[in-house]
This record gives C-alpha cells, sequence and structure tokens, in this order.
C-alpha cells in the first residue's frame, strides 16, 4: 500500500471507523514517540526515521478496529507493541538486505551501520514486549510472543530456501504465514482479547487477521513481478533478485519448463535480467492466478467475520481493511 | 570462568546449593533442549552450539540461588529464560563482531551465514519472552523486558563510544551495567519474585546481581588486558583490537599522557601492538586499581544479602558465587 491508492484506502477505513478510531491511531502515535525517545538521543535518532518511514499503521488499526469502541491504554499499548515488533523486524532486514532507503528516507543501517541497526532492532523488540507488559496480561504477552517466534522462524525459512528451485505452494504459503501473517493475527487477537468482544472472539478474529495477512502478502509478491517501479516504490523483480522464490515464480515454473529448469542465480544478475524474468512469469498467466488466491483469502476473512459480535461499524470497517488489500490493484 | 579455575568454582557453588540446585540446573538443560527443538531443524542446529558453548549457566545459577530451595516450573521457565535472552545476545554479538568461533564451537554466524544468525537471535529473544508468559506473571516479564531494552541499549552505547578517547569511568559503569548487570539483576529479581524469598527481597537481591555483575564485566576487561591467552581462550587485548574503550584503558590513560593521547586505532592493527599496549597499560598498575573496583563492587554484592531471609545455605552459595568471580585471579 505505498501507491496513491494507500491513502484512498486508509481515508475510506478511517473514516469507516470514525474519529474514534483516529484518536486511538493519534494517541498510539506519540506512544511509539514517546517509546523511541525514552532511551537514549541515539535510539531517537534511529527510531524516528523508522517511525516516520512505516505510515500505514495497519497493525495497530486492526488492534483498534477488532477492539470496538474502547480506547483504553491497554489498548494504545498493544498498538504500539504490534508496531514496534513489525518496526524491529523492518529495521532487522534492512541489515541482511544492506538496505539504504526504506520509503525514501535513509536506514538505521545506512545512518548507524549494522551494528547500531541490530541493536536497534533488538532494543525494538525488547519495548515491544515491555509495553504490554503492564495492562495486557499473559494471553496479550503470549500472543506477541507467538508471532515475533514466527517472524524470526519465517525469516530463517526465507534465507533456507533462497535460490532454492523446488519450493513448493504449500512451503511458501507457511512461509508467508509466519513471516506475515502471525502478527496480523496477534493484532487482531490482542484488540479481541484487550476490548469489546473478548476472548471468545479472539480465534475467529485470529482467523481473520491470517487471511488478510496471507494475502498481503501475496499481494506484495505480485507486485513485486508486476510493478511498475512508480507504484511500488522499488525496482522490479527486487525479491527474485534476492533469492526469494515467490508465488508467482512458483506458478510460472509449473507452467513454462524453461522457468523449471532456469538458474535465476545465474541468469538473473541486474535489473534488465530481472525485468524480463519478471515479464517471462506474467506471460504464464501466473500473476492472475496468483492473485485469485490472494482473493481467495480475502473472502475467507469475510467469512471470519461472519456472525462476529461486532458493531456495523466494526464489519464495515474491517471489510475495507479486507477489499484494502486488493484495491492496491484497482 | 572459562579457565580451570571455572569448574573450581563451580563446584563449590554447586555442593554449597545441594542436591536441589543439581537438579533445577538440569531440568533448566532439559528445557533449553526443548525450546530449540521445538522450532524446526535449523534452529535447533544453530541453537544446540549456542547451548552447548555457554556452559557455566550462572544466569540460571542466579535464579535458583535466589529462590531459594523451592523449584517450580516457573522458576525453571525463568532460569531458561534468562538464558535465552543471553544466548541470543551472543549470536547478535558474534554476527556484529564476524565471530567464528565460541568457546572452540563454529558460531551461528559461522555456520549459517549472518541472515541466519540475526534471526535465530531473534527467535531466541522471542523464546525467552514465551518461557516467562506461563507462569511468570507481569513482574517477571517486566523484568525481563528491562533487562533485554538495557542490554541493546549498552550495545548501542558500546558501538558509539568505540575508539573514543573521551569515555569517563562513569560512562563505562553505565554501559558495563547495561550490557551486563542488568540481566544479572533480572535473574536475581526472578528468584525473588518466584521463589521462596518473595517480591519483597527483589530490591535487595537485584542489587546483588548489579553489583556482581559490574564486577563480572570489570574482571572480564582485566582479563582482557592481563591474559595469558591460555587462560582467557581469547588472544590479548582482543577488545581493544575492536575499539571497546575499557576501564584498564581508561584509568591507564589517567596516569600516563602518551596513552591519552594515543589514537588506539590507529597504532594497534595487530596482535604483537596489541600486546604492547597491553603491557603499556599494565605498566601503569591500572590492572591492580580496575581489580580493586570489582573487589569493591564484589563486597557491596555481599552487603546487600546482610539482613535478608535467606537460607544458610543460600547465603553460603551467593557469596561463593560473588567470591567466584574473583577466583578467577586466584
Amino acid at each position: 500500500m505505498t501507491t496513491a491508492n494507500t491513502s484512498a484506502v486508509l481515508s475510506s477505513v478511517l473514516e469507516a471507523g470514525g474519529p474514534e478510531l483516529s484518536r486511538c491511531l493519534m494517541r498510539t502515535e506519540t506512544r511509539l514517540r514517546e517509546v523511541a525517545e525514552s532511551h537514549g538521543d541515539e535510539l531517537a535518532r534511529h527510531a524516528a526515521g523508522t517511525l516516520a518511514a512505516g505510515g500505514k499503521r495497519l497493525r495497530p488499526m486492526l488492534v483498534f478496529l477488532c477492539a470496538g469502541e474502547s480506547a483504553s491504554d491497554a489498548l494504545v499499548s498493544a498498538a504500539a507493541a504490534a508496531e514496534l515488533l513489525h518496526m524491529a523486524t523492518l529495521v532487522h532486514d534492512d541489515v541482511l538486505d544492506r538496505a539504504s532507503v526504506r520509503r525514501g528516507r535513509p536506514t538505521v543501517f545506512a545512518d548507524g551501520g549494522r551494528a547500531a541497526a541490530t541493536a536497534t532492532g533488538d532494543l525494538l523488540f525488547s519495548r515491544a514486549f515491555a509495553e504490554l507488559v503492564a495492562d495486557g496480561g499473559p494471553d496479550a504477552v503470549a500472543a506477541l510472543s507467538r508471532a515475533s517466534s514466527s517472524l524470526a522462524r519465517g525469516e530463517l525459512m526465507q534465507r533456507a530456501d533462497a535460490w532454492a528451485e523446488d519450493v513448493s505452494r504449500d512451503r511458501y504459503l507457511e512461509r508467508c504465514e509466519l513471516k506475515t501473517a502471525r502478527l496480523f493475527e496477534a493484532a487482531c487477537r490482542l484488540g479481541s482479547l484487550l476490548g469489546a468482544p473478548g476472548p471468545g472472539c479472539a480465534d475467529a478474529l485470529g482467523r481473520f487477521g491470517t487471511r488478510i495477512g496471507l494475502a498481503f502478502q501475496i499481494f506484495d509478491d505480485v507486485l513485486d513481478v508486476s510493478g511498475p517501479t512508480e507504484r511500488t516504490g522499488k525496482p522490479r523483480g527486487a525479491d527474485l533478485l534476492d533469492g526469494t522464490v515467490t508465488l508467482p515464480l512458483i506458478i510460472a515454473r509449473e507452467r513454462d519448463p524453461g522457468l523449471a529448469s532456469l538458474d535465476v542465480r545465474a541468469v538473473v544478475t541486474g535489473a534488465p535480467q530481472a525485468d524480463a524474468l519478471c515479464d517471462r512469469i506474467a506471460r504464464t498467466g501466473a500473476l492472475g492466478d496468483a492473485r485469485e488466491q490472494a482473493l481467495h483469502f480475502v473472502a475467507e476473512a469475510k467469512a471470519a467475520l461472519h456472525d462476529l459480535p461486532l458493531s456495523e461499524r466494526q464489519q464495515r470497517a474491517l471489510h475495507l481493511v479486507a477489499d484494502g488489500v486488493v484495491e492496491r490493484y484497482a
């Protein structure tokens, strides 16, 4: 959601969520700034860039939307915790990818070096848990620690599978679930546990989160191949260049025997070859199929909301979030 | 405590702690192995080396010794959590130092590369919190998250101060407190909170932990300069070569004007120069003074135990641990 469509989607969700949602998100921003500023000048400097760069606040939004109307300190802490965990993984990912820019700003890695970035990520991890301690309760801490372990396992899996020729769809989906969907799930669970729906709705709202997380990641992987750069903010095929085997490539390999036997690492050495590979993947129709798969998860997400004791406003806003991922292609 | 003296110290502590302490530590080993094995083959492989390498289990020992005789599941989880957090920082430190060997075994960095090692560290961080969730309670999670934030802040501070010529004693001690002592403190607090002494003793036992943590780090920094390698298991001056400004160097600079104006980075380019610098530091008498400072903290640690409602066995074993750091020079 880095494109012009992003703000349209966000606006419609904010409108559907009512003034209370905006107030909650503003309180979360304040809380995130407080956390960054209370750990010394260096963290404040490093965290400020990351804070400003990760502008969508999708995970805090899910916390509040799943919680309903209430706006307790515990919810604000939970929303901040989910975002801090997300930020921690971004900072560590940028170290691993040696990324110098994220959303138009220098990364912590570029600004402070890999040591400072690794420590900043660790600190953000720690602060995420610290946020939940005061008012979250054990179920909330457990939800976050499950998500945190999953993120790391997903990252390990992605690096283990880099450049592999035999990544199955199931293994890809397992990785998406670990790397992306579990934190979406945790955000929804946290909202349910600490908000109006209560623990009884946590499983169903968690399922909603998992499904939109999967859809989100698949769409991201489609965008990597489809581009264009003006829309995605990154070069086409950046993930492929990095060795990440995504759903479009997996589907395309099933259809194009030449692709199946292609050693991507040997062939794709720069932007022109990445462009050509993306075109070849697109010609197999893999992008459409991957989109279908993502839409399937969006539909499952919406189905998970069915019959839940949510307000009409919550239902509408959560449906908009689910559709919002699709809107990126409208 | 990597030398022959280590096992003598450990043996005396284990003897003083009685059979219950050994049983608790064995249960912790089992728990650590379970955690490592429950997150996929790759983590199991990476964690196994780290588990085997960090043999002293000083932090779990502090948890049990501060707790007293009881051996609940909650205590075993807390001990495992403290050790997992310690392991996480070791794994990340090895990435930053590009270390290939730790205690005679290949590091995760050497075995799996920096991406796998970063993710493994993150996973160990997450598991530390997950361990505490079930039976720890909010005060325990808060103690661990404070320690975890401190470790990262200390690491940031160390990297920010690398090669600096104006690191004060106070700033050095602040860094030692963040990087090392806060986790010792947390281990003692966890034992107190979850064990027989109860929350009322947590502050005093936390103070004990802080003081022996400070002494431990100062002794470590003295050993870096004093060597010999056969005893410490690492080349003399390894920290100095790395840019870390430690207490012996700070004191020596106060006494040797030539040292104060020396650009360590320019001069110390290898082992022979590191050896010469260590000799020069030693000639100022800085090592003796640094040892005195550490002994001062050991004395403060013991004083913190005074009047606490601990069993005679606990008192004796905790005194042995405090002295054990000194025994490294006996």
